[in-house]
């Protein structure tokens, strides 16, 4: 199960997700000026990267917003990173956030658990409810693994997900007890389930709280570096640093624009950039 | 602004949305052989349902799950599909239900607003928070809308959606009140704004109020024919006939099925069916 190789990862590598959330305007303008669209510049820097971080994360995910954006061009660029982290041995998360009704569930999970967008995991948004996961179901019977949207950190959070119920406990709270009871399910041999969450960085005492219910959930925690989410706050959603990946893009992505030779080196900054943050999340446990 | 001109198509055609979610399964045998792959075979069925009916709806909706389960086959189907309508001058919603932080709704709206992908509505998920909205908003503001999710009709519409909060209201009226503000910054002459909303059908009293709260929304109601929604029902979100938009998939993609000449001539009877359907709801008005 894609679970277990996960949490097997985490012990060997650590505990960075990088997100090749890779922008063109991220890319340096001498390497990009060697491609014909931006699409295969895009696939082009990031084989650079995976090339140089694939022993040092856990795993990689990748937006397919920013794929989505450069429109055919970009969606064939999303393929072959995808099929090139799977041919250097690493896993991959889908971070599409599909959520919809069953038949068109169904589609989404063919879409992206086989075919030219076959990812190892993908995030899915539970909010039109928990029957828009159901169809993903068969595939995690037979290996391939989630991160449903459970908690997030951006501003407008506080509109639905932290809104209080009538039952005392918060949305978030209600769509958590869920996804913990529907991993039960579809549990791996290292303890946790192939339905993991998406859990934004919070105070000290909600985490505690939010780890406990979430006790065969595996995380994927979003927010460190360019969106402001410190190495402590990350620190304390691990089980024996195990049990999450914490998730950085930007930050890794654009490292080695701080360098005055970082055009030519980009990748080898990257992994810096990559081992600094395992170490300073590490320092932390 | 796109929202006048469906209010205008309302008025001429109708209120059917005619949903081109084209799986390869409903297209004739014959028809699908004389195609090299099932993303062309989609578009050229497509095609001729366009050609067909254009005159009788208010718009197109196209659900990109269909066409993202034939990976980029299917994606450069969406593609053309979305070209085409613009070429017989309908409108297209984008049902994409997309919805995330800030920088990756901007690549989404740019995906979708934008390039190959280029919408005239998306449909999107804002469950995440309001703020998942603002990136589309510079692309209302020069007359591109979208519908987002209110509340929906699947069986998993009471886990989160219709849960009770605290101050006494439903996660989906709150959310409702937000889309229907949201919208007065961007209002048609129409009398309507371009931040409509997904409303799945309910009870008699229940609409009214809903229909009340969201006085200036324009309405996208799925769920007639194949997923069990009735003319009735549908014609109470309406004001004088217009002011929504009703979709039907399935019923109409293979309304040919039911007839022995089906195969050779299923744009005529996806075309009675669009009618028929147009008529029954006209007459429950």
């Amino acid at each position: 199960m894609n679970i277990d190789k996960l949490f097997k990862n985490v012990a060997k590598n650590g505990v960075v997700c990088l997100g090749l959330d890779t922008s063109p305007a991220y890319i340096p303008e001498e390497f990009k000026k060697n491609y014909g669209t931006p699409g295969k510049a895009v696939f082009a820097f990031n084989k650079k990267l995976i090339d140089a971080t694939h022993d040092v994360v856990a795993c990689y995910k990748v937006q397919i917003a920013y794929y989505e954006a450069l429109g055919l061009d970009g969606l064939a660029a999303y393929a072959e990173t995808l099929k090139y982290i799977k041919s250097v041995g690493q896993l991959v998360i889908a971070d599409i956030k599909r959520g919809d009704i069953k038949e068109t569930a169904e589609m989404y999970a063919k879409a992206h658990f086989s075919g030219d967008f076959e990812a190892d995991f993908v995030t899915l948004n539970p909010y039109m409810g928990m029957d828009t996961l159901e169809p993903f179901e068969p595939y995690f019977a037979k290996g391939k693994g989630c991160f449903a949207l459970m908690r997030t950190s951006n501003t407008g959070s506080f509109d639905i997900q932290y809104l209080t119920t009538d039952i005392g406990k918060k949305v978030y709270e209600i769509v958590g007890e869920k996804l913990q009871k529907l991993g039960k399910k579809y549990m791996g041999e290292c303890g946790y389930s192939s339905v993991g969450a998406v859990m934004g960085a919070t105070n000290t005492d909600e985490i505690k709280k939010l780890r406990e219910m979430l006790a065969t959930t595996f995380l994927l925690i979003p927010g460190f570096g360019a969106q402001g989410g410190s190495a402590g706050d990350a620190a304390l959603f691990l089980k024996d640093g195990n049990g999450g990946v914490v998730n950085s893009s930007r930050a890794i992505l654009t490292a080695y624009k701080k360098h005055p030779d970082g055009s030519e080196r980009f990748e080898h900054y990257a992994r810096e950039e990559t081992v600094r943050m395992r170490d300073a999340i590490g320092g932390c446990l």
